[in-house]
């Protein structure tokens, strides 16, 4: 349980760094990141570096025993480097060139431009790479943020063809996997393959899919160019990248793979994440000043796996910030419930963004630990206290790395990427889904890993498919092999690899263990939704729903009004016929984790928990006061079981 | 009462081929749409024709007595055209260029196009138009689908700086039929005019409407180039085209003019029309599954008129759709029922759209007669029974073509351009008020012939004009001579041919009949709701109401609460000064229908009746189950006077 | 008090203009604008003047005696000017170059246009600038209008950074006063600024800031261009320009500045801006027909300062326009009612828009003082009564100007563009907060003086901030000399003038004499809504709360119910920590103006007044009759105390 923060010297008087560096160690702070955006200044002019300032801000804060994270320049490429070379401007998707002025304005397809990351690189990883204050090296910044990896130049469709050609091999085979006869669509050749922009219908589905596919993989291959560099000249020391919230332009588990990646980061800014998700209106008019409680702990679950069991929060709200539609300031202790949250679902440090906050320039009304005039502003004051709690308390500081959870969901980002080209309904979003059911099982106290569908599940004792869209064999095999509970939510293997149906009908080859047909789906205006109970719980579809066809030996567990299926088993495998209302959705998920000799909580509105090295935390994200459900000789390392709004208590169940 | 399929060889293995020809056959389909999007499998490489499957998918389903209509492929040009004339790609109204990708990724104004479009209907033409088998010629398909008509490209410039020196003759002519005056418009030359596009504030709206009806002639000659072809080459067989529903963008009736088509048809895809067309959220929400019954009602009237009588629907809606923001499944029964109401409309032919759902590409969401895995679809089975009906019923089989109504509705593409381009207020859309008109007049259970204002009105009782911008003298000697009553609704005659008010003010020539003045005019925010009654029917204006002067011999009928005329009449002739609400525009419209001698009948919601050859067929859309209001002797045909959702009867009246 | 009327004669055939020029006469009309939209009428071609139809109409007018103000034509460019230099269109911020073929067609930083506008000006005013009827010279029209300020050409980054350089001396002083160091955005010359368009995400607040203020001289300056040509020409009659309502893209208090106008002049259009503009909903539908009561209220008192006391309204609604959602007909009296609101607020003359409806073009559906087939219209026959009143009385023709009111309330051109540009909340909006606090002063009829932060503001006893981003010691220096009660509202004094928040934090130099520090913001949903009363009215914040912390000496009047300060004090000046319900901005501003020593009237609702000339006129722009508060004994010489809807009455009291 450590706690950081991101720290820009550049931005200050130099005057000012000695007096930062000695209340941030103070305060209970030790990790810092720093450098990420400052390219202009570690090379005002093409080939002149200017290095003082940047060893200066190190020795300042390594003085103080602080920890070093360093940042490389890349997200922020300076002016003159532009000017060189206009053409690494990305392009948007109707032909229209970004322009300098932000950041984040370069084509990650540019290889003038990879040239000069790698450089940039080499030549802080040389300067840096064996000090024994920079702990950590993190490349670039938020690759994808403000919607930048589609580029859709001249240099992507190049690489975008040279990656077709290898995935497919012949243009003949891309064409009958991608079904190009379908209007006439066939290519003679790779170099004829354009990008899917500006068509006047709906490009190819499976083009956009391989388009996207081959994004994701630049975005993996940008870093690990950065991260090729930083392993050669900083050996020994976390190389990682700092991802963000429910974000889903690239495949996190395969930017992860082969240890491209030694601990994965994230930026958790929950208030304003909440404001800008798909949560029912009412839902986020409840949780405005806390933000919704699973949104960040759905991220922390998701990044543990993609960091193979380590994760940092890199940014952590530490105020209201400057971003969504509106921008309320949290309600008192949020800031403090954060951290403990983020370390109860197995963060290894919380760093808060950012140290102060900057006066000027586009961030300015985005809060820090301190406000403008340097006094420390309320979500600072938070931090301290909590730092100060972990430091007075040795079980906190030394609390063991989490272990598996009872509960596997399966999140997979080609299935967003497939329901995204086709929604087929305009309320249809697969993240969302996911989160639904997350959600089902954290109210009811379920600790839950959140899991790629390559991970082993064989441990597990409930598996949750919100929806998978591709079910291949070795998927199966793993159900047949495993005596889990599943549950499969709807358009679970209704598409091939290739994004056609399955030429037996979805499920595909979940056929094998679930004998049912989905014989034609609907998607749901809101007025239309099809009723249902299930036990004594009513709800109804609402999105989308599919008819299904029971084969032999499949059980109809509940039907809606109409007569057609809703829920569906063959032994330990459920199939969930459409998006329910949450109670029906929470009635399921208990039924199974039941079935599975889980142990479920029903927790007030608001309650969450969540375990780690034998304790058990609690947090109260509800605007009433509540109870957390501690044994009555539980012994409490923090707080206590009466909660008010933003607090949070921890107790070693008695032995 | 014949039914049909659209079927795509190209797309599936030749082994399915005789199978797929032989169950059609079976399931009494008797003609075959096919080949209009297979360009890159006639001509895989610029002038290399391979035919040879296209020879084997005619004779596999001739061999089965199937009827084929052949689709010209100019709908999706094939990858290696565009390379070689990147100019054909058509132009947005910003000036961009769009992209190959999909289909219909060609500038209409493309010369070099629509050569190459003659020369592949001639090779197609040429080998297969005296083929016994073929007794159709599509061409091209659903010209303008996407809103792809309209290209702002340097060709469609040249083109229609040469259609306005053709209509206008001298520049100096030009100037003054579009007032250009004002605010310096004027041009010094024709090649000095440019396309309507990006300009700071309106463009002047006469020159919106000039190029509204150059684009409507573009895609008249589009079709005419191709046409021309057919007849020389495939002589003797019926020469069509397939148009959509609710769709505007050129004028059908000039289209179709000096015999350009033998036959209208078009695409009705009723669920997916009813969410995306201008209805109240309530009528969506109780149509969703059933469709609003007028919805394609409306469409059959209108294809009748446009083909001169002979029409076939050739996309019909065989279960859920993949294109409006949500697809339902259809209530059962609707797929049968919408066979039997485009034939009770006059539908020589309905063809299901498709035969078999495609599993891969862009449309991989429509479904078809038969599921992706070759089993019949819950819609298949429906057209199943209705083929069975038909082939067991003589009466059915043979059933005469429709006769003209009592009751003519002017539709009029003119107006709906016109007042696009000057909506005046944010609600007021004319296809919508039409639509309206129509629906009061069907609520009632009267056949309507929809008509162009060039029709020959002369022996009709009723004519109804929703509206018509332009009213030129010829129209008022139609009204003179004819001795049926007539209802005018707003905004009638308030333009002039060259988009101007009237030197006499609005209705123009229309006072000739009827002596009133339109002085002022006002669009209205939903909350402004000017009150008044007829009878006893009370309602308000809404979207549009009129302050109109009545002149001596005009009489008032109706007044608003202010005091305002709301509905005037000279004789047989009436004007209705707003925009009504349904109940009111429903009262007057059965007010001047019994002044015309017609009977009315009170129809149940939902339910609808439409006669044809000595029947009347009745349809019940609604959620209730309903009585058709057959007499108490009638000879029931086809199912029986009580009708569930989604069911039709039809009956012979008793002599 | 005169009124006025648009004429274009070039619009109607000659055979029109002397019968014309009689019937305004007749109807008291004593000036007339014309030829502003006609440069291919005085310049058919380049160089070749044609100025016979302009003598004869000036002769026409001037020979009925009415006064002649001639526009300059330079808002509509015509067509072969174009085309010599296509470079003159403006470019929008995507990057896309505007078209021809409607108006306002051209860069405001083309220096080929400037040179033609130079020329045309020159050779008009050489022709006409000692002509004795023509009384008024206006340049352009409606400079702005149609968002064609910004224009993102070469020609204008050029022009950028020139007034950039000029701005900030080097380029090391602009990279400091902008913070460029944050994402690494120093330039390193002037000339590798860009305009701020295109970037990935926000571009730097302070760039935006300097491009506003950037296009804010450059319209004065093409103002000054023309009129340096006018005063040097035509010397000896006004010089003006005519503004829009409620329109900010420029700073018209520096526009003005050093005699470059003579008289403000503007377009009331009081319903179409009453149904665009940021009002509730209830009041849009409350005042659809009438107009919110102080929407043209507001912008008279604003354009009374800009004009240093004279202004004119040059275009009046006449009856419905054209360009609004919807476009009602006033309710009957409206268009003599604001003619009169127009003089109690201070004007010299009242100028209907536009003499006769215009059948063609873009403006067909905008009504005059005649309809289109020459008849007075509905609004014309008003306007015919109000010029017979004034007419006849004796105290209305000679009606003293205005004075000063005992309110002012600071507008702020740099504010709205600051908050603009960074809105932190979905509904902050400056100038709609600033119409906030004028009408629940207006409600409680008090007129007031709307006045920039550079004003004088010593003489008034109650001076409004609705707020001022800036807020420099010149303008504290004011506070302390004056012994008026000041309010300011929130988000004052939170900026530096370079867009930075103040070091000592907002409201900045405030703080001299109001301690208090705002510690952090927080714009708000709108179910979030912190509840707070003030005395006996209750309400809560909407868009926009702070944290403040009274200091030393502040005195806190009332709290939120979360107990942060909602009001404080210190002495005379008073701040408002949050946008508050309208009913308690209303109790703040009565509390302060009683403080002040202000008579305060509580008015029915709809019901203004205001004062001029030892009159008080009252206005009805309410649904039901209301009773004028004159006393018993006043001297009525317009109408009388009980008002129905668009009635108006003034009188004098009693000595």
């Amino acid at each position: 349980m450590q706690i950081g923060v991101c720290y820009y010297p550049e931005q200050w008087p130099r005057t000012m760094w000695a007096d930062d560096a000695r209340r941030m160690a103070e305060l209970g702070i030790s990790h810092v990141r720093i450098a990420e955006f400052a390219w202009s200044r570690m090379e005002p002019r093409a080939g002149e570096y200017d290095w003082t300032w940047l060893d200066d801000a190190i020795e300042t804060l390594a003085a103080q025993g602080l920890k070093i994270v360093l940042g490389t320049p890349t997200a922020s490429p300076p002016k003159w480097l532009v000017e060189r070379d206009p053409e690494m401007l990305p392009v948007r998707a109707d032909g229209t060139r970004w322009n300098y002025g932000s950041r984040r304005h370069y084509d990650i397809a540019s290889e003038t431009y990879r040239k000069e990351c790698i450089r940039i690189t080499k030549a802080m990883a040389q300067r840096y790479g064996r000090h024994p204050a920079v702990v950590a090296w993190q490349t670039d910044n938020e690759l994808g943020c403000h919607d930048t990896v589609p580029s859709y130049s001249p240099a992507a469709q190049r690489r975008f063809q040279a990656w077709l050609q290898q995935r497919h091999g012949s243009v003949e085979s891309l064409n009958t996997a991608w079904g190009n006869v379908f209007w006439s669509m066939e290519y003679p050749a790779f170099e004829s393959i354009g990008l899917p922009m500006l068509t006047p219908t709906d490009a190819n589905p499976s083009h956009l899919l391989d388009f996207r596919r081959y994004m994701s993989d630049e975005v993996a291959s940008f870093h690990r160019e950065q991260a090729d560099v930083l392993r050669r000249h900083a050996p020994g020391v976390d190389v990682l990248h700092n991802f963000m919230g429910f974000f889903t332009t690239f495949d996190h588990y395969r930017f992860a793979a082969d240890k491209a990646i030694d601990v994965a980061t994230w930026d958790s800014y929950p208030i304003a994440r909440t404001e800008v998700i798909g949560l029912p209106e009412a839902d986020k008019a409840r949780y405005a000043r806390t933000a919704h409680p699973d949104v960040s702990a759905f991220d922390h679950d998701r990044y543990r796996a993609i960091g193979g069991g380590r994760f940092w929060v890199m940014e952590q709200q530490a105020g209201p910030v400057n971003w969504a539609p509106w921008n309320p300031v949290p309600a008192p202790g949020m800031v403090r419930l954060w951290a403990y949250e983020a370390f109860a679902h197995g963060a290894e440090l919380v760093s808060y963004f950012r140290w102060r906050q900057c006066p000027y320039a586009q961030e300015q009304m985005h809060s820090g630990l301190n406000l403008p005039n340097n006094e420390l502003s309320p979500g600072g004051k938070e931090v301290a206290r909590a730092a100060q709690e972990i430091a007075q308390s040795e079980v906190l500081r030394t609390l063991a790395a989490p272990v598996r959870a009872p509960v596997a969901l399966v999140f997979d980002y080609e299935t967003q990427w497939m329901f995204e080209i086709q929604r087929h309904g305009a309320g249809f979003d697969y993240q969302t889904l996911a989160f639904e059911y997350y959600r089902a099982l954290r109210e009811q106290g379920l600790d839950i890993d959140i899991v790629s569908r390559h991970a082993d599940l064989s441990h597990y004792r409930l598996v949750v498919v919100p929806s998978l869209a591709v079910i291949d064999d070795a998927f199966v095999d793993q159900i047949e092999r495993s005596d889990a509970q599943w549950v499969f939510g709807p358009r679970s293997g209704s598409r091939t690899a290739d994004f056609a149906i399955p030429g037996t009908l979805p499920p595909g080859a979940l056929q094998r263990v679930l004998p049912l047909q989905v014989l034609e789906v609907e998607s749901l205006r809101p007025t239309l939704a099809p009723a249902l109970s299930v036990g004594d719980v009513h709800g109804t579809a609402l999105h989308w729903r599919e008819h299904v066809r029971a084969n032999p030996g499949a059980h109809v567990h509940a039907e809606f009004a109409d007569g057609w299926a809703a829920l569906l088993s063959h032994g330990r495998v459920h199939y969930v016929a459409a998006w329910l209302t949450h109670d029906l959705h929470r009635t399921v998920l208990s039924d199974a984790a039941r079935a599975a000799g889980l142990t479920l909580q029903s927790l007030p509105e608001g309650l969450r928990l969540a375990r780690r090295g034998g304790l058990t935390f609690a947090f109260n994200f509800g605007e009433a006061r509540a109870i957390a459900p501690a044994p009555a000789n539980a012994q409490f390392v923090l707080g206590e079981a009466s909660l008010g709004t933003g607090d949070v208590c921890a107790w070693r169940d008695p032995q």
